[in-house]
């Protein structure tokens, strides 16, 4: 838990302005490599001006010690509040008792990258919750809280102690509960996502659990016409939560996709 | 250009495994570290063996030589053929050729992560050909391959010398040329994609360039929801590219889609 604790540093030219956009209140110090410049990093300066955010000039070297080694701080890093898991109980209610809501249960994503861009998407189309398993997935890490855009601190996250239970619970409460599967027989496109609704997705190599597959009331596939035979989680995510979007759009605005008329 | 002369290294158990999958014959050699077991290894052993891929059992230390200090190579490398570019008038003459194509024109993706994705997204979506600039972005390098998960052998790849002039010459031989933005006016779900389209993607920070927004003939943009105002390129790209599968196989199978009965 220290790690949540502590200030967050995120790095790099975009995660940094995505960041300051989106949680001004939420970005305490900004730093900057001396010697940089461009269109990006003066709308930064102008964002941290206009939002009292602290900024200085620093050394390459000393903007360095913030980060990984291998990590292309690009120049630009940004203290940020911590952030902290909403309590699953807690989560459980709130989403049990909206309308239409829409949940992700992320069943062991193990690479921080994956779980980030995931987050991102997941607040970009208004995620109520996201559920990851207490043990062998990525928490919320520095790296998870840059590549999310910042997104994290607008999406709440909260691990599970089982994950099977949570989807029986779900079930309970008439929320349906699909699991991504390549194996599966239904197109994702094929399934009525306009009711309330738990994705589910699995480990970047092994996808779902045996028992989570059989637990969920629906399994969808997306097509593959390649040789690879699988997305990378975060994009598979984003193409079924967009298509959650379009779906739920078409039924609000009652009207007829234009390919279909 | 030498590092596309030599030996391409994909590593992770993922990774190896589906290029293992996808392109057995590119494959050359597999090296795993000792004392590291389980059901996929276990799988890329079997695959090995039935394609006649010689693979052998190293120290990590000796695994770790062929990969940078910081990737997790999870217990296994593969050795793969080099793979290269195609030529761009030829790339250019094929996709011009075909009946309903789909390319992509990548101007200016800077994170190999997210170049690799995104191959990996096209090849799944079985696309003609993906145009990058000569400058001034990733090429194919050995984390794209990586990420790419094989898909790198599986898709055309040309590098432009002037990206807007490519545009340009697509839209003389009637390919729609539409490109991402998200400033758009226009919903990328209301974009008829059934005909022959090149979708354009910009920098992951930038967007595209204003002239290459001028040049194309629409601009799309994928709605959000949230206080993050993009989404990952990838992601994006893979939201956009699946839309434009699922149109066209309305289209194909002339039927309605359910929302809409």
């Amino acid at each position: 838990m220290s790690a949540l604790e502590k200030r967050q540093v995120v790095f790099g030219v975009m995660p940094v302005l995505e960041a300051l956009k989106a949680f001004p209140q939420k970005v305490e110090k900004i730093l900057f490599a001396e010697g940089r410049s461009g269109k990006v990093l003066s709308e930064i300066c102008k964002l941290a001006r206009l939002n009292q955010v602290p900024f200085q000039r620093v050394s390459r070297q000393h903007l360095q010690k913030y980060v990984s080694a291998n990590s292309n701080h690009q120049g630009v890093i940004a203290f940020l509040a911590s952030y902290d898991y909403c309590d699953e109980d807690e989560l459980f209610a709130y989403v049990t008792s909206k309308h239409q809501s829409l949940c992700l249960i992320l069943d062991g994503i193990e690479d921080p990258r994956n779980f980030g861009a995931i987050l991102r998407t997941a607040e970009c189309v208004g995620i109520d919750a996201v559920f990851i398993p207490e043990r062998r997935a990525v928490g919320l890490t520095e790296t998870v809280a840059k590549t999310s855009a910042g997104a994290i601190f607008n999406v709440k996250v909260a691990r599970s102690a089982n994950i099977n239970r949570l989807i029986e619970k779900l079930k309970q409460k008439n929320i349906w509960t699909v699991g991504a599967d390549s194996e599966a027989e239904m197109l994702y496109t094929d399934w009525d996502w306009t009711q309330s609704t738990a994705l589910v997705l699995g480990n970047e190599g092994k996808g779902l659990h045996e028992l989570t597959k059989k637990k969920c009331d629906a399994l969808v596939k997306i097509p593959i016409f390649g040789k690879v035979k699988s997305l990378n989680v975060s994009v598979a995510t984003g193409i079924i939560l967009y298509e959650i979007v379009r779906q739920r759009k078409i039924k609000e605005n009652n009207f007829c996709p234009r390919l279909s008329t």
